[in-house]
């Protein structure tokens, strides 16, 4: 019955080359497969219109300026931002996080302030608050997880005070899948003062995101895990906080003017692209965007959960297959075989033609909590299908008999 | 007769789609075209092979993990390394500037030390370093020029003293195409306890580059203007200094062991590499050194030198027009017309199918020192024949005759 509603809505597999016949690809938490009108939108921006930013006074470069600056639009637009120049082309979630980290909190941090984060987080949720606690003599509170595996937000309730300047939290897990309330987030770190950033890399392909809906305060995502190309992503932050940031890495493009005797810097989003960007990842990006769009993230996400309903539905009818996570995950399974190292599960399922993660999914806090080294890690695009899950579970069955 | 020597060597244009026939691009040290076998890598990438790094159990990710890091080692053995773990991949020269000034210099600098650049520098290595100076309390010093444009070595001897910690140099001028004598200027830092940092932007695509020969202490190049994809480049750095550097970003990869008690940091160059990397444009660097090598440098030097020389010459010619930089300048010129704004030049050469670069190339303390707003840059690649230089030559006589 589950299988029948993961088979039913979307059959896309075709639209991307670099998925043969009969290869179970269960590995888009980590990074997406890209569909043919990203590769091409990138091949035509090398191949045909190529040319610099912002600077050309030949029409080649201001048609790309054009389309630079047409991708920053879309963005802005597919995720609720208030105005294009909310959005800061980064390398991607993690240069965004660390970009807030070294100019944001470095800038409003005091000795004795406090970060919230969760359980979950990823590392490049943590790291970066750890290094800009410790400039800043400020403190760092963990919020548990409930018994299913979301941010528990009743106990982030009771650990939130006045201390508490910023909370980051994932959107999704990139573990576990679990979906944040995040409206609930923001409205409980604003009671309190305190901004909300989340990380996106797992909801943007997952989830319909609006920023403003969610009255968070900044929002970061990879392009390359929404089906576009590597190298690049967004950070958004409302307008008002991006303004007031310094600026963090110097060079061209970022200034208003350079002496000797002193420099004076761009408005955002200039401020923060130094440098040549990273123009073709954000033509690649806009074509992801449009790709993604045209499914509907109600539509991914509708399939994405009945593959996830069935896998668990198969895979926890297995006597020795433990589930992490909530039912209701956005498109991530993770799961562990009794006796068996996730390797040697991810191993012996790559001969059999799946491919999924196996390790500490850059969690090792979240693997500390759940009381395992690693975990397997199943997850799901817009290319997989029902066949996918048989041959998931085909594998595992596998493992059980060679390992039983 | 240098007309001659121009179109000896290279007739590669048929290599660059995004180069329609009569299109005289000028325009290769704002960013330089891709061949056709850099795309192909990239599409390739993206539409055959594609999985994530150093992650994956499965054996596409294993492979492309090989990919990545066989990219690291030919950018090593391309530019003279000791090491492929002294190639840390960075979005762009601006970024791998700012990684130095941020770590390296964070944590060397104290008040009243010193840092000497030029007066021909990038506004990418001035603003980096006037915000790690304005941190630490310490000043920088700026080098002149010589009469036809070359950083003054004999001026940087008489001004380096012990409290001199760094010197930061073009390689090759982005404006006027001068080639420093890279050695010399190791040695004239070494001789005072300081480092060398060479902003190689310009050169790598130009000039054979061997950091070991030169003896210098820091690297940095973009891969967009090496023919290669945008969003990438590379830091190099000594061995000892770079494992010495405390990390930047925090993230994924970047770390040994994440718990909320405190994180351990991984070594070079993982330690400077937070984050899922820009993987396809690694290994679109990779075919873009492949393609440079082909040709061989001294090839390209050759025949760009004998470009420049050429327009040079005819340019020279003209009554109005004033060069800049010196005769011998690495496939760069400069140039304004008497009493024509650089835009307008440039504007009158795009409607004649020429393009060029008018502005003040992020070097605005250069204009100052030349005492002009603006100049008309022409800059030449592989792609480049004795009619672009016909072209340029004829628009520019056009202008003359429009505003004469």
């Amino acid at each position: 019955m589950m299988l029948d509603r993961a088979s039913r809505p979307l059959d896309r597999v075709s639209d991307f080359p670099a998925i043969p016949d009969g290869w179970a690809y269960l590995d888009t938490a980590a990074t997406a497969q890209k569909p043919q009108p990203v590769i091409d939108a990138i091949a035509r921006a090398y191949g045909e219109t190529y040319a610099t930013v912002h600077r050309g006074v030949y029409a080649r470069s201001a048609d790309m300026t054009v389309a630079y600056e047409a991708a920053r639009t879309r963005v802005a637009g597919f995720i609720g931002a208030a105005a294009p120049e909310e959005i800061v082309f980064v390398r991607g979630a993690t240069e965004g996080i660390n970009l807030v980290a070294q100019t944001w909190a470095a800038t409003t941090l005091r000795p004795g302030d406090r970060i919230l984060l969760s359980m979950l987080e990823h590392h490049s949720n943590i790291v970066p608050w750890q290094m800009a606690a410790e400039r800043a003599g400020a403190l760092i509170d963990v919020c548990p997880l409930t018994e299913d595996g979301r941010i528990d937000l009743d106990a982030a309730e009771r650990m939130l005070t006045p201390a508490h300047k910023l909370v980051a939290f994932a959107h999704v897990s990139n573990v576990l899948g679990s979906i944040l309330d995040a409206r609930r987030a923001a409205d409980l770190a604003h009671a309190v003062g305190a901004k909300l950033l989340l990380d996106g890399c797992q909801s943007v392909p997952r989830i319909a995101v609006d920023v403003t809906a969610l009255d968070c305060d900044f929002y970061v995502f990879s392009a390359h895990k929404l089906y576009g190309p590597t190298g690049i992503g967004v950070l958004w932050a409302r307008g008002d906080l991006l303004s007031a940031m310094p600026p963090w890495q110097g060079g061209g493009a970022m200034i208003d003017r350079v002496s000797f005797a002193g420099s004076t810097y761009a408005p955002p989003p200039a401020r923060f692209e130094a440098g040549t960007p990273h123009i073709v990842g954000a033509l690649g990006l806009h074509a992801a965007i449009d790709y993604v769009d045209g499914i509907g993230l109600d539509a991914i996400h509708a399939h994405e959960a009945a593959l996830v309903a069935a896998a668990r539905d198969r895979l926890g009818a297995i006597n020795s297959v433990r589930l992490f996570g909530p039912a209701d995950s956005a498109g991530i399974v993770s799961f562990a075989v009794d006796g068996v190292h996730p390797h040697d599960v991810g191993t012996i399922l790559d001969e059999a033609k799946v491919a999924i993660r196996a390790g500490h999914h850059c969690a090792q806090p979240l693997m500390e909590a759940l009381g395992v080294p690693a975990t397997a890690r199943a997850s799901f695009g817009v290319y997989n299908s029902a066949a996918d899950v048989d041959a998931l579970v085909a594998g595992i069955e596998r493992v059980t008999r060679i390992f039983g």
